[in-house]
């Protein structure tokens, strides 16, 4: 330990800056709202060489896994960038090139991993549904029947588009039926809406530092058999030397370290993140209260004429989409601006013929935030000129 | 503004955890040790969707132009992930099918560009250079005068794997002089080391946040002329969509707004830096600061015996690799351990033929820190066994 005084390293932090409650709460899908040791944790600057970091590395990979609740035959590989990078990382190293990937669609993450494997030219055939609609499992397995040289399912667990909860298990069992391997974009629900494995046999997962487990955004991970990167890894390098999966992981086998530098202070964050999601009761904790938060959100909106764009039965309490108050005065900019003067960011709809908006129910938030959320809409609406029911 | 106050939402952070001088200082390549209020620029929770959020990147993106000392001609685009990442993006973006690229190679950054180009399938030519050599712009001359076809050079400006700086300005004058187009790696240099456009013209530059701007890691950034994007972007969409810089350029003129979630916290500190470039003084006092480090390091280890690889000539005031002693008791592991005990974290060497280790002069640090890291040097040999004078 050092204990140079040294000017560019400045006085002691101003509690100021540092607010327990935040300015504005985040109720996005990610960035989200994070507690405050969770950012506390940036605090320091790691070596990525360094023996410290390398067991931050290897902790994090384990703990993964322990999550999803698998065991050895799996890995955890982070990928530096954002989510969709780590599922084109996934994509492109996973589907070999005599196989193919059949993905069904009902959002814009199912879209963007059709766009992923049309520019990386992986093979694909799209399974289109409403953006509103349940996807049916029996479609996929007849697909699949159709089709023998489709060797992969990817599918969207959470469309985050509309909030809609994908039947992640059903169409799991039929893929594993017909013999053929799934991939899952978990990206918005790992650590909240748990894919039992026992159940939902798959491939890879796919999720990110910055949604259910609560970190800061910068780093993706690819959980995935450990078999599977071995094929992978026989049938040579990928085209991209950055997103390569396999390389990442072997890398990182032999030596514990990325192959290029990590984004250090975002991965001690999450590592914190972890542990509070340890300390505060595991997934079924983190599910709790997020289900609680999606109720109060659901209850108070109801009570002010707001509802949601689905049925029950496909929502999910991760993020809701919301009609929008058909009222001429009614616009989403001004909506936004006086939620934010409130404390709440909030979020666009995604839907192309009916004007909504979307609400999270994930964050380091719970109840008291929600309730003050759904009475900060209401006053919102009612200063920009809709008329809402209170 | 909410008044909430929420238990998962912590007590005001405790001094003791965010202390003025680091418990160690990083004397490596990035990530290095950036300031206290660096750091706690990541203390907020950004809505990446947000107006603040799109105004800080915009804003990021016109200082960094400014940095580089270009007009509007120029834009820069920044990349999720690691600096590798942008040089990916670039080199698949910016060099045609029907192009290809030189690239002159005398360390493993040069080679990295080769491995991407052979993987993505960019056409490209290498000159091979030793480690310890000068690169010569006449044999880059040559090798273009031979090839009409090359469209392209690809160079590194400071070689980081040895510290070796590639004379630029030579090789931009020749690649300018054939009617060819230059892409600079300036990862390791940017923001200290100047390159003028008048004297030295490039198509592009690549850096990233963790290197001379002092900030921390999780982006990178490619600066090139908007014409070269209007150019790729005729010649059709990138085979990887999370790497393509016409996107990613496109969508963030059009909407203000990252296409994929950025590392906002990453963001949020690399402003902070840039605030603090300026209050330095600019890249004239950042350079003028290495290059005390610099000096009191050469001096400090030559008095301790210690000798620099490269003659001066090929040196930058960036990092610089020192030849390990010659003594039976030295191991870098051994010499590692006993340097972080002192508070310093160093960074081995990468010379396949001798050895040697690496001590970066970047990052916020000053004269007394590298004075008493020389001290720390001779004490930490001392201490593993090997004779050093002092
Ligand atoms: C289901 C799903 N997939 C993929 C992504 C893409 O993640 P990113 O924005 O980090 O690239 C998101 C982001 O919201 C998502 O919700
Ligand atoms: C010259 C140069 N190019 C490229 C890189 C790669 O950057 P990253 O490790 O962020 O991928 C580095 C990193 O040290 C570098 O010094």
């Amino acid at each position: 330990m050092t204990s140079l005084l040294y000017p560019l390293l400045d006085p002691l932090p101003d509690p100021a800056e540092a607010p327990a409650a935040p300015s504005h709460w985040l109720l996005t899908p990610g960035p989200l709202t994070t507690t405050a040791t969770v950012k506390r944790a940036m605090l320091h600057d790691w070596g990525s060489w360094d023996g410290d970091f390398r067991a931050l590395t290897a902790s994090i990979r384990h703990r993964l896994r322990d999550i999803a609740g698998v065991g050895e035959d799996y890995t955890v590989v982070p990928m530096q960038g954002s989510g969709t990078f780590a599922v084109e990382s996934a994509l492109t190293t996973l589907v070999p090139p005599d196989g193919g990937v059949l993905i069904p669609v009902n959002g814009a993450y199912g879209q963007r991993m059709v766009e992923i494997c049309r520019r990386a030219g992986v093979r694909h055939a799209v399974l289109e549904i409403e953006e509103t609609s349940a996807l049916d499992p029996q479609a996929v397995a007849q697909r699949l029947a159709d089709d023998p040289t489709l060797s992969h399912v990817a599918l969207v667990q959470v469309e985050t588009s509309t909030g809609i909860l994908n039947p992640v298990d059903e169409v799991a069992q039929v893929t594993a039926a017909a013999g053929r391997r799934l991939i899952v974009d978990a990206m918005s629900a790992f650590g909240a809406l748990w894919i039992d494995p026992a159940k939902a046999p798959y491939e890879a997962l796919v999720f990110s530092t910055n949604k259910c487990l609560e970190g800061v955004p910068g780093m993706g991970f690819v959980l995935t058999r450990v078999s599977a990167l071995e094929e992978a890894r026989a049938r040579g390098p990928g085209r991209s030397l950055s997103l390569d999966l396999v390389d990442q992981w072997a890398y990182m086998e032999r030596t514990g370290q990325f192959r290029y530098t990590p984004a250090t202070h975002v991965l001690a964050a999450f590592r914190q993140a972890l542990d509070e999601f340890d300390a505060e009761g595991g997934r079924t904790a983190r599910y709790a209260r997020y289900r609680r938060n999606y109720d109060v959100l659901i209850a108070g909106m109801a009570w002010a004429g707001i509802k949601p764009l689905l049925p029950e039965a496909l929502r999910s309490p991760i993020i809701v989409t919301f009609l929008a108050p058909v009222h001429p005065a009614y616009s989403f900019t001004a909506f936004y601006d006086a939620m934010k003067r409130r404390g709440f960011i909030i979020y666009p709809g995604k839907m192309t013929r009916v004007e909504s908006f979307r609400l999270g129910c994930i964050g380091a938030i719970d109840v008291p935030v929600m309730e003050e959320c759904t009475r900060a809409c209401v006053a919102a609406l009612k200063e920009i000129g809709v008329e809402v029911q209170d």
